[in-house]
């Protein structure tokens, strides 16, 4: 799967992915003032990533779709997940479900069913989220994970592991030194490359690749230097405060290597002085144009 | 929330949760052999989930409906989830979530609104899935943490934060030494008590517990003398391979301080040899009664 999203992000030139991080309440107001039940919202926010993606799907490679924001909707909200990841396929874009899932061996193994395998009952098969790629967070270690690396190899899917995160308190727990004097992170980076390393394409990244923010470029660095085969997924560009200039060492010396994401930055253009006068698709799609642009500034092609 | 699962444990003098991790190839062949679509699943699993709560809710304390076996069923199966919190709640049985969500602070956000808090639109607020207490992974370090607690303290819940898991590879991560010679899950623990230390209840346990395996003895003794205010969700049990005495630990002098999880064991009761000839509804409660007498042998009352 990893060699199609290089692909789309050679074909598109655009090495981003547009987050559909769709709080409800990032939509205008005057769609929000007739939202009197969580089915309203769920078609609202649902509507609002069609046009969306119907603005952006010709120039970008990808969407992430962040499943906590259909989760504060409830099971009407995971309708709107299920539709937005339906409806972005049929537009040729490859989806990401970021979920950062994790769990022990057997419930690992269900979560993967649910995003990149399938659930079979009594001799059928049935798709539940069917998305592309996957985040995951290896806390509990290699028998956590398995799964979803099992179910990439079987069903041609991908997963992202959480390294290091773009948040600031990242770093607690993420940049403290093990015995042997390196951080938590560099041991995550490792434990990732040891997992896909069967699993490496003709572009010589795994389908196993690794989340690593846009907001620690040291770190980053680091890691594109220690991980040659791993792709990272790079949130933190933008909204967070990341810069193009901060995650470039995440790319390679051909400009691959990663996609790097942006959320409220393109969706919620609409609502920023620089495209004010916009609608939100509309502004969304000179967001994207923007950030590509701003990303092949820095990236070798 | 601390205080009523105390107040609930002490009442049906049961330190037990069952665990409703309703896998849908766990339903007896003749049910399974009626499903032709995702929504007859979650129905199945809905019906199944009633019937196992009808049979104990007067024996034990708590629930706990682990989401994944859930989503592998998409947005059918988390109406059933949905369904299964209310039924669970309507039987005044206090419910956990166990979904292990984590997240930069915007998104753990959603996620505390989706299980804790409530989510907001137009000056309107909804609940989605309503629950007293929520498993999460702390591996993004506390400004991914805090939403929770801040829902915790505002609207009288719980979340237990994974410290030492059950499954086997729990080690490679959790078990690794830091530069100051304690391992991550130590550091993990004490990050727990820290943000807990405002949350106390007046059994002296605060609403920000752990997860501790049973599977691991040394780790859980050490754990309870190093956290003596923060209460332990104990999986492991049974399927997994703890026993009583492996746990026995994990309470503290008076017999309280922890609860104890079992899945398979209870509602697959029906399919081993022991409880042989009884429907799945009769075998959970004679297991859930077993379990329960198991566990008073070895803790303190």
């Amino acid at each position: 799967m990893i060699d199609k999203l290089i692909e789309k992000i050679i074909k598109t030139d655009n090495p981003s992915v547009i987050g559909l991080d769709t709080d409800i309440n990032y939509l205008p107001q005057e769609k929000l003032s007739q939202i009197n039940s969580l089915s309203d919202a769920a078609i609202a926010v649902c509507e609002f990533n069609m046009d969306i993606i119907d603005a952006v799907y010709d120039i970008v490679p990808a969407v992430k779709v962040q499943i906590a924001y259909y989760e504060q909707l409830g099971s009407w909200g995971l309708n709107a997940f299920e539709r937005t990841l339906d409806y972005a396929r049929s537009k040729k874009l490859l989806v990401i479900a970021d979920a950062k899932r994790n769990d022990i061996g057997s419930t690992a193994s269900a979560y993967s069913k649910a995003f990149l395998g399938q659930t079979d009952i009594n001799q059928k098969s049935f798709k539940a989220f069917e998305t592309d790629f996957l985040t995951v967070n290896a806390y509990l270690g290699s028998d956590g994970i398995n799964p979803f690396v099992q179910d990439c190899q079987k069903h041609d899917k991908g997963i992202f592991v959480l390294v290091k995160t773009s948040n600031p308190s990242s770093s607690e727990f993420q940049n403290r030194l093990f015995d042997d004097g390196k951080p938590l992170f560099h041991h995550m980076g490792e434990f990732v490359a040891g997992i896909g390393k069967n699993l490496i394409g003709k572009y010589g990244y795994s389908d196993i690749g690794a989340v690593v923010g846009a907001t620690h470029p040291q770190e980053a660095a680091l890691l594109r230097k220690m991980l040659p085969n791993t792709f990272f997924l790079v949130p933190g560009y933008g909204a967070q405060g990341g810069s193009a200039e901060s995650l470039k060492s995440c790319f390679d010396s051909k400009g691959l290597g990663a996609i790097v994401n942006s959320s409220r930055g393109i969706i919620c253009a609409y609502k920023t002085e620089k495209y004010k006068g916009t609608d939100y698709a509309k502004s969304a799609r000179m967001a994207a144009l923007d950030m590509k642009r701003d990303l092949n500034r820095v990236r070798q092609n």
